[in-house]
């Protein structure tokens, strides 16, 4: 398939009459990596942004609803005081020498600014750093890991990335060598894996999450899956584990952890465990625990066991998304694959530095006693209850529309309901040209203005269809989008009934 | 070759008793890049700042000098005022409130911070951008771009990024379909280009400056390497131009880049200029002209001429290397080839939102009757004179050394000086086992602290060495750094004279 896109390619590149680069020249992994969360749906969105814009009146809604994307900020939550201090006064430390600024800013701010400027070479977020992030921010990231696990946690094992995305693709680049690498990849699944493996030219091995029980993920599939792929000849180097589950919201029992960390071992895969969503955990018993803390518990030690965890300042209940702060902790390496993955680094010079101090924040929060923490805490729970409340909220008003399915969200941001399509829906959609999800999506779009993501952007069961939507939509503007959701529904479960 | 690599993996992969990663297993093409500019002698650096923090007395001199990479603040230089103030507003806009706030902000600041907030989805730089960036900040940039050249710039060919290292990679990643694919790249080079190549599978295809005539860049050098590529099956699809030259400080003339051009057009090549050293000329009576002036000045549009041109806020007279604003204009894409370019950024959703704002104010900064204008005014004037004074420094220093000529830092921030070698001292660096000129940096570092980068990481002709040095080091300290290189170059030329 490469090789002929290829051929092709060097034909047309030979008349010089075309320019240097179009579809047909370009490099076809670029051509088969998909990106749903920002695909066509959300393009049509935007254009009618736009519409809206230059005329209120010209659509049946009012407002664009992104539900698209974990994005909370956008859909106007405020971000945490304690936070934005932090960074400002990084920025601007001139502002440290004002003699009133303890009337403009919390005492620990203060505090935890000047020690972390201190710490950085000549004091200023201005210059490159450390190819892994400046050793402060790593020295804090892991003091937090550490308080989180219980167990130690190497500054040398962090790199801090713009988000957690680069972690991903680094490591992919690192273990793909071509089309005969597999990584396990949950389905459904956050796109970024499938992204980020096309554009590497590997190979997807999925394993499908139960969504009977509650998107459970199931050794025996793993299992099966792996055989499968190996039976054809793959390579299989990797698990990506999502937990808590984007887009699926379960949160993994400790039972099921142990057996997975056991299978990687057992199986001898790198086991990558997205946990960008530790802070999100709205269900009633549960909680979060790392894999790390999963595998020393088990007894495994860096010599037994590889272990890539990822977090991001996107996420939690933060939801700083356009801060581009995000780290991997790797552990277990290979030293001399440490050095690698330092090089890759270092191609790149480093992460930002603001997003750097914001992450090293976030693991670092403030404490009872610091200044800022009654308005820090207060901001948490105020942000953390109200996204309990909307997640039951949306979860409810879902299950209540004929022939729709949703699981719980335990945890992150988001609900896939399932939705049973009438054969006149499919067909409708298959004279569009489309997928029956899409041609849904779309059709709530034109309604309604709500954005959600078709399932087929993030996998699942051949022949069922779904949607990502994000519980992010303020508390008070949520009974109305749950409302228009569910009058859209309805009209088209009459409009396409077999 | 990667074939071979791959079947020994597969080998000791099916045995598991081996990590899932060893250098053994992971992808050549990782392997296969390398970064000098962060190379060995960076790393002995770092060990040395160590063992000096531990014991000031421990070496024969007090402290490490960073010459190896273009990062001005890590050397004392202060950001710019305005600057700063509008990204620390835009992180806490709570201080916009303060009925005292413009005591302590300029009053153009809190305007051009209130301006873009404004325009900023839910006024926030906590939530993900569009994909290249929020439009304000791109319609600024633009407006500069526009400003700049005298000719239209469109806001929907800008791509912002962290920094313009990511630019590179994803057009790079974008153009290389494999081996046959080919770049070509100025020898000497910014190691940039060659680890993204080689990350992708690609080849470098070389052209050589001409040392001898200030780096010159010959024409009938580009014809010679494109048709000697060409002829062994290479598909050359691009040129990379560096201006203001990295690692060489040339400035190219009008009159080269109008057959720069015409080069391209004639080769049907992409044009890569990179262009982050814009504002970096030090030579009297040249100027920087943007390719896309050039281009257009040759009457070519859109429709007859593909270009990516690129800037940082890393460099210029501001060296906001931590802050990882960047972007790059692409011009006259093919639309479908443009959506792949989105598609691309969409999978790491956007670049950090401070550095997207900064990049911004960087393209428009304050204008006559701003009342931030006389200090930036001052403050630009002040680092631009004195990297002059040091560019000229440095140079003389260098000249004066036997065996050592030092083409003209014109622009940018580094000497390439050429260092003739005795065949004592080759055949001193053969036993060690290194190449010549890396044992020469390695030694100076030894006897100095001063950290340089071999110029075997940028490529030269083979048989000559060199090093990149910066001109970076505070004024007050460039006597002292001169004087400890020349005193080393002394006794290194003695010590292995033939």
């Amino acid at each position: 398939m490469a090789t002929e896109a290829f051929a092709a390619a060097d034909e047309s590149f030979g008349t010089m009459d075309t320019p240097p680069l179009t579809l047909k020249t370009i490099n076809p992994k670029v051509l088969a990596c998909e990106y749903a969360v920002r695909g066509p749906i959300v393009a049509r969105a935007q254009a009618l942004q736009q519409r809206l814009s230059a005329d209120p009146s010209s659509l049946p809604f009012d407002e664009i609803v992104y539900c698209n994307i974990g994005n909370p900020q956008a859909l106007y939550q405020q971000p945490i005081t304690f936070f934005r201090e932090v960074v400002a006064l990084a920025d601007h430390p001139a502002l440290l020498q004002l003699p009133e600024i303890e009337k403009f800013f919390s005492a620990d701010a203060i505090g935890r600014v000047k020690r972390i400027l201190q710490k950085i070479p000549a004091n200023t977020t201005g210059a490159y750093s450390h190819s892994q992030g400046h050793m402060v921010c790593r020295e804090d990231i892991a003091a937090g890991i550490q308080k989180r696990d219980g167990y130690p946690c190497n500054p040398d094992d962090i790199y801090i990335t713009n988000g957690a995305s680069p972690s991903v693709h680094n490591i992919l680049k690192l273990l793909i060598r071509g089309k005969m690498d597999g990584v396990m990849v949950p389905i459904p699944q956050y796109p970024l894996y499938s992204a980020s493996i096309a554009l590497q030219g590997g190979t997807l091995v999925p394993y499908y999450l139960d969504e009977s029980h509650g998107w459970g993920l199931e050794i025996s599939e793993l299992e099966k899956q792996l055989k499968a792929a190996r039976n054809s000849g793959i390579a299989v180097r990797a698990l990506v584990v999502i937990n808590p589950g984007n887009p699926t919201g379960q949160v993994l029992s400790e039972e099921n952890k142990e057996e997975v960390v056991k299978f990687c071992k057992r199986e001898n895969l790198l086991l990558i465990a997205d946990e960008v969503y530790q802070e999100n955990i709205y269900c009633e018993g549960k909680k979060f625990t790392s894999f790390k803390k999963i595998v020393r518990d088990l007894g495994f030690k860096d010599s037994d066991f590889t272990l890539v965890s990822l977090h991001s300042s996107s996420k939690g209940f933060y939801g700083e998304c356009g801060r581009r702060g995000g780290y991997m902790e790797a552990c277990g390496f290979d030293p001399l694959v440490k050095d690698q993955l330092y090089k890759m680094a270092s191609v790149d010079l480093c992460s930002n530095v603001p997003g750097q101090i914001l992450m090293s924040v976030i693991m670092n929060p403030p404490q009872k006693g610091d200044s800022s923490h009654p308005l820090f805490a207060k901001e948490r729970e105020t942000i953390l209850s109200s996204l309990k409340r909307r997640a039951k909220m949306i979860v409810r008003g879902l299950n209540g529309l004929e022939g729709v399915t949703c699981n719980d969200a335990e945890g992150a941001m988001y609900v896939f309901p399932q939705i049973r399509l009438s054969e006149k829906a499919k067909k409708a959609a298959a004279d569009a040209g489309v997928k029956a999800d899409s041609f849904y999506c779309s059709k709530l779009l034109d309604s309604t203005g709500v954005v959600v993501v078709p399932g087929s952007g993030f996998g699942q069961v051949p022949g069922t269809y779904h949607y990502r939507c994000t519980i992010l939509p303020g508390e008070e503007k949520m009974p109305a989008v749950i409302a228009k959701i569910g009058e859209f529904h309805r009209k088209f479960m009459d409009e396409y009934r077999d």
